[in-house]
């Protein structure tokens, strides 16, 4: 039972703010007092959502200090501690990017949305379809970041990090090195933009070092919540864990061979401690050909998502940490 | 925020019993008044989520009334109408099928699920692992069942329906007809059963006629909480909504082009009103040669696991469909 | 966001069934494992809440194993310990007992709520009010005695204990003795049950020896949480915490050199470790006249409703102590 | 199962800000579209619960702008409507009052909380007690505007007023016009303020006019909810409902013979469109005399809390009216 723009269940977020409006932001509550509140980290994780980044390395993008959203962190922190109050982070929307600035948030919307919610909500105004925009985010990657955070002091070695695994018809699994797969890539995309072409892509994330145990029986197993949140993010339309689609097409004997295909560090909806592997799939992005005319558009959103799907991998994980404190007395 | 046990924001289940003990059963709050309670259909579709019945048609099992638990409605319902009040329904847990029934209940657990268990609850006894028995999916179904019941007062004409399109190696597309396909899966199964051999498998769902505006922004858009619902399910290692992964592959170009594949039912996270579909994957059941002695082991649980996805997917339905009614004033 | 029936936010209970149904019952989520279940003790508070009560010593009553509700626990529960997951308890609806034993229950009724509950629900039947009969306080008994189970581990001191402090126009403080007092309001209520009058009541409820920092900012502060506890009790008119009404008309002077009365066991919503006392006031029953004809009814239902108020604390406090273990890392 | 910080289950608040950072504000989820946002009223709504109120009329507060805190709409309104979208509501803290103003606010803290809060959440400083300050009711006020303005909508003629009904030992019905209660009331008060004292008081708070059938069974009931949002606000100490405690003493006979005040407009947990009183006690404030110094204290917070519970009614009513939407298909 949920409020509709609310995420997790002992680590809670809020979402609010439109793509159009003032300002977006998250409210973070049930962040336990003490943790150590990591600003310039919360600004680099920002930096790596930024429209644009695909065009580069995101190491360069962050230590270019580039131009990204600016966070201000209104209440929940002081003396560089979490306070255990709610943490509300605020960006605001600059009026001075909103010419292809807009465009380019535009473009992450699945499809042609407007018009389903304005169906929904009779919106006398474009604006109200500002929550499906791509820009919705920054509040999933600020939220994603204060997770991490507390996972940091849970276990400094808690891993969360994603790749790109395939743009287009690239697979990575095609090349020797990762590199050749991202200059391959990279050609691919620049020829997209050029061409007003779009092309769909898959991202892998894995998680290594969590502890042991997370997951609640039933409804939340920590692979339904994985799932659940990565298919929040906009233009997403596939998710397996592990082997996934191709695991369904093994017989057993072979399948079970694979010690960690088996499991992929998940048994009975509850974390084994192993790594723990998550594909998620893109569609290419629609209204292609008049974005592009505007020179800066993202010709594959998968790139720009990686953070986005770190973030709610770390929200979830963050949850399941705080809700396993109640298993035992 | 949800109790461990809970799905659903407003038509809501609770799911509560263990394999090995007195009993199974659910509460569903949040039901409307004066919905028919149609109890022989929920007897029918407890009967299509038997073990054994892969090896017939569902339709002759439940044509014969062939054995299945016997559902017990407490309350919520009086002179076959819901009162408004919540609905609980119980199914004992017959000793003397406790034998190789048993042993078939376990086998829809993922991996050896047992030790994750004991890990997280420290439990004195094995008994503690049977919420995640695929005996619990009873749960589900029974509270699926008055979903349907539900939606079917909103509009006769939505349709929750669910088909494998996959059994191992075979898939439904290699073959001219449905009926030749199943020839093929099931003598692939008998043989899987004599030789202790198990598969995986894909499970198609489509929902159609849904009411247009289904869905709520951000983090609970109507394939968000599809997937959550459907990765909840044992044994599922994948979900894709439309044409998934395939879809990641295709240029912008292509995609749009293909009406329906484009946006699958589903923009902006919104029902559309046209046709959903989603594929969802299952790994092959482990613990295969110990079970198969026993003579009756489902050699392939996507089958039987075709009723609970439906009954997910008409939770989710119901779920939104009265959400959508705070929409607007 | 909380459905009709369930009340908590970690240790989670959900009540259903209606007093004319087939049973009643209560599905507990969020209980840790490896808690010592206490069957006898379960039972005891059961023989306390039973109507009828009211005419001898509850001690009597329990020592002579008088007739009960006999509780089913269904799950979660083996081996004398719980599992952590979820603890079905039901109860049966005797029908032999369907005639005067109906019509008692019905009393605690508050006012002529089945016509409010036929408006709201449309209801083809009477049965549909059962949900505000004084009946569905056996959930409420059964669960509170499982939170009583787990505070009692917390640390076996904690003490919640519920005394009447008035009955009727006889308020306890007149008397120099408890003794004196028990026998002139059994007096009183004799002589109501003859003339088929009833009295209102006030109960005071104390808790002591409590964990220090139970509570949440804001919206869950202990106090507004108990306060919702006690109000959802049927026929329960007001509520007051420490010196209550009257500490309103005190100068702050005045009131804060009284040490405990200042701050009655909670400060800014947070519990300081100190005693809590609590006023709880019913209303006199209504219905009364046509009830007193079968014999066996209770002049004041406020003294049944100890158990009931004292397991609605008991909940309380053992959601909060849950709570509590997520304010640090 | 609610976040620490929020309220509701419909109709959703998010409340966030220390008194001594940056700003506080609310998160509105849950409010349908369309509805005109009157920011006008939401401007008076904030002149209302400003420190100082009590020593003059707060119509002439209003009608004089004079000044209070400037909400700033982030979110979720358009074209003056309702977009459907989470409503954000910031208000800075100004640093260029933070002297006696810090002070004055303290002041509501009910007793010495802050030593409480450092015992939770172990804080390195004294700015995590912010959130049991007075100046935390400045989100609920916002909120509780928005409720109204959906109201005004459901109803012009629904009616949630407040009044004083008791300060210190004077009594409202001690005397025959109100004007005299004021008169006398602000003479007290006076008197209390140059001396360092502070008086306790009674607020009843009326609603007229409601939809019948608000209130869900059993926990949710229209009484329950109420008393929980009336408590959560600092400072109060007692919650009744109609005649309350003094019904608690009065026999059955004649109490059921005075029509409204048997029901008070709830009967069985639900509303029957028949006026509802509720009177709500507050204790005396502490920290008195340091803060008396300041020269600008309230000796009675129960006035400036006026507004903050209408607040809270407006919310649990407009919740409950959204909740009911549910009750039938």
């Amino acid at each position: 039972m949920m409020a509709a723009n609310s995420f997790g269940n002992r680590f809670v977020i809020h979402s609010f703010g439109e793509s159009h409006g003032l300002g977006l932001g998250v409210v973070i509550d049930g962040c336990p007092a003490g943790i150590e509140f990591d600003l310039d980290f919360l600004r680099s994780e920002l930096v790596r959502r930024r429209p644009g980044v695909w065009a580069q390395d995101v190491d360069v993008a962050v230590s270019q200090r580039q131009e990204s959203d600016s966070p201000e962190v209104i209440s929940g922190v002081y003396g560089g501690k979490t306070l255990g109050t709610p943490i509300c982070i605020l960006v605001r929307n600059l009026d001075q990017r909103s010419g292809d600035y807009d465009a380019i948030e535009k473009q992450a919307r699945a499809g042609h949305a407007d018009d389903m919610w304005k169906e929904k909500f009779k919106h006398v105004d474009h604006r109200g379809g500002g929550r499906s925009s791509g820009r919705e985010t920054v509040a999933r990657v600020m939220a994603g970041a204060v997770a991490k955070m507390l996972l940091k002091e849970v276990n400094p070695k808690i891993e969360i990090s994603g790749l790109l695994s395939s743009v287009g018809p690239l697979q990575e699994s095609q090349f020797t090195k990762y590199e050749e797969f991202q200059v391959a890539y990279r050609n691919l995309l620049k020829q997209a933009q050029a061409q007003g072409e779009s092309h769909g892509g898959i991202v892998t994330i894995c998680l290594r070092n969590l502890p042991i145990g997370l997951g609640q029986p039933v409804f939340h197993k920590l692979k339904s919540d994985l799932a659940g949140a990565m298919l929040s993010v906009g233009a997403t339309i596939g998710f397996e864990f592990g082997d996934g689609f191709a695991a369904a097409k093994k017989p057993g004997t072979e399948f079970h061979r694979a010690t960690n295909s088996v499991y992929g560090g998940i048994r009975g909806g509850i974390s084994t401690g192993e790594e723990i592997t998550m594909n998620i799939a893109f569609k290419p992005t629609s209204s292609i050909l008049n974005i592009a005319k505007m020179g800066r558009h993202d010709p594959c959103v998968a790139i720009r998502a990686i953070p986005v799907l770190e973030s709610m991998a770390a929200l979830v994980i963050a949850d399941h940490w705080l809700w396993s404190k109640t298993d035992l007395l």
